[in-house]
């Protein structure tokens, strides 16, 4: 149910437990509960999934990238469609990245100036500017719940003096953004990003500076892009409280299942990433013990389901050898099959920590992840 | 809802128009009520859809591929899993083909002699050898609810001479099929094939000498083999009365929407085709107003749905433009949308045919089709 507009962008903290939060966030397509986990929608679908699929996984939100629908099938045509949601049929909240990341990450020949960013489509080599103004008005036209305001992405790798430049920029198109798109100007909420790479001084100063201007929430971006793992934690526990407690914090493109939950225990509400979706289709499965490979010869006659833990449409109906057998075949059915467990499994975390939070449980839970997914961790 | 065992095999004529029938076939998993299409599930799926998306498009039966099960996952391992229905979830009957058509078509190598045919595996070029007792054997592992026997698929162009021999081949492999299975031997039915090429005296002389063996059911094999449409249609009208009355009565590999209507109004009783499924990869769509490719421009910003007239979940839900843009980039739930829209279609024009049937208004459906489809087409 959509909500009412004088609630829109509201966000409620409604319990916390340590730093983690359990909390709503309303949007003009309906509430968010938080900590939430959302399926990446790259260009109109969650790959091979429908909307019935993703209700009946319980995502209460998704996520489309701007740069892949700006280039197919176009804003304009979305806008003329009614939106994205209309269009895929979803009439639940949708959140939109900036395309900075799919820009610095897919397309060809990108060029950085002051102004915005040059780059070609990774389709047809067509050549394309997006300044922050302009993704401010595609994303208007997709006709998302939340939108995210263009960075630069830093590649991992980047130095002090590099992150230092990128980051002013980053501020500057930041500024422009919310200038562009005032608060109140639209039923659309606007989030800003921190970057800062993995410099904690670059990252305090770009939190100060991000959260200076009014936006609806605030993300981390520029972490998981190829770091090791402890370095990411590192950098998210330090940067995480940076983040103003009363607006939702979303931690960009993060990450498995443990990355998750010391994401909320860092104080975190909001997660996406095409990791649930990308191993589904390598044949990679998270359940209650662990990783499965699905491929491996000892599921060859093995009658049980993946994870006899599980409630979803996909652990309700086959075995493991099912499951195997339509991935060494290659059919089509597998990908829908394994994505639909993966994501149920990823959309029912975040489900699970949040109920722990209430229940002031999740330094249990936490642990229990810990010794699942890591038993030598990254410990705070 | 499995027949009484008594019932199995039973096959009651309910209702005839013109030579056009309304029947009713029992099996072990199950009535199937006739005319019927049978969506093809090649090596345990249909491609893409699950099983609830088939009962949502009403598919009675299913038609798996010997060949293929052979290959992989093996009859074996789905006899220890309980049979095919069990392994994929489908408690709804079965019909098995016998590998021949694929052995024609798919393998490599083959040597037919008079003990069977000998093949290399499409997929690792390892050697096999199927009898018409192998075949049997392989189909009682897959436990399906209708077997069909081994048989000679003549390639078009074949010659009186050659298609004669092969007749006679086929005629001794069917004999040998239902004495390694005799009547009552089990609860999965057996179907006996006519071939004969496109020889009026060799498919009189392949129909009696089938009909001779008692099998549960007949079918018309070695059509829609690169033969002109005109020249399927003369043949499948010679030889349908040819396959007793009282018996059901199918046409394999047949065909195009009104191919089977021309096949219900020569008094065939079963269908399979793995056009609507294959199409759907294409995009190409059945509708009420004949051919879609969704693929053309012109349905970019068409916001009906694909078929005005049709309940199915793809046209309940989405647009020609959502539709076009999941065809053009390339995602997989066009597959899935697209393959339930037509096998609805297909399904469903069978059912119209038993409707029709039922009311006596056979030939009026038959002469709307023609419309839609061949204005000019053939009329017998």
């Amino acid at each position: 149910m959509p909500d009412n507009s004088s609630d829109i962008g509201r966000f409620r903290v409604i319990r916390t437990d340590g730093s983690a939060r359990a909390g709503e966030l309303s949007t003009a397509h309906g509430t968010v509960k938080t900590p939430v986990f959302m399926p990446v929608g790259t260009q109109g679908s969650v790959k091979s999934l429908c909307p019935r699929d993703l209700k009946e996984i319980h995502a209460s939100i998704i996520l489309g990238n701007t740069y892949h629908l700006y280039l197919r099938p176009g804003d304009e045509l979305l806008a003329d469609m009614g939106g994205l949601g209309s269009f895929m049929g979803w009439d639940r909240p949708v959140l939109t990245d900036s395309g900075g990341f799919q820009i610095f990450s897919l397309a060809d020949l990108r060029v950085i100036t002051p102004d915005g960013v040059r780059f070609s489509s990774h389709i047809d080599g067509s050549r394309h500017f997006f300044t922050p103004e302009k993704v401010i008005s595609i994303q208007n036209n997709i006709g998302s719940s939340i939108m995210m305001v263009l960075d630069e992405c830093v590649p991992y790798g980047a130095d002090h003096e590099y992150t230092a430049r990128s980051l002013k920029l980053t501020t500057e198109w930041a500024a422009r953004s919310r200038a562009f798109y005032p608060p109140g100007s639209g039923r659309q909420l606007l989030f800003g990003i921190v970057q800062g790479g993995f410099f904690h001084d670059l990252r305090k100063e770009s939190a100060l500076r991000i959260t200076e201007i009014p936006f609806d929430g605030y993300a981390l971006g520029g972490l998981s892009v190829g770091e090791p793992k402890e370095q990411m934690l590192e950098t998210m526990y330090h940067s995480a409280p940076l983040l103003p407690a009363v607006k939702p914090r979303y931690l960009m493109g993060v990450g498995k299942p443990l990355d998750i939950l010391e994401g909320i225990n860092a104080g975190i509400d909001m997660f996406d990433c095409v990791l649930p979706t990308r191993n589904a289709r390598n044949g990679t499965l998270y359940t209650s013990l662990g990783q499965v490979n699905i491929k491996r010869a000892e599921y060859k006659r093995d009658e049980s389901p993946l994870d006899p833990a599980c409630g979803c449409y996909t652990c309700s109906n086959f075995s493991r050898s099912y499951l195997r057998h339509l991935y060494m075949a290659r059919e089509l059915l597998a990908y829908r099959l394994n994505s639909i467990h993966n994501l149920h499994y990823f959309v029912g975390l975040a489900s699970l920590a949040r109920q722990a939070v209430l229940e002031n449980q999740f330094q249990n839970l936490l642990g229990q992840y810990r010794q699942i997914y890591a038993p030598d961790s990254y410990q705070v």
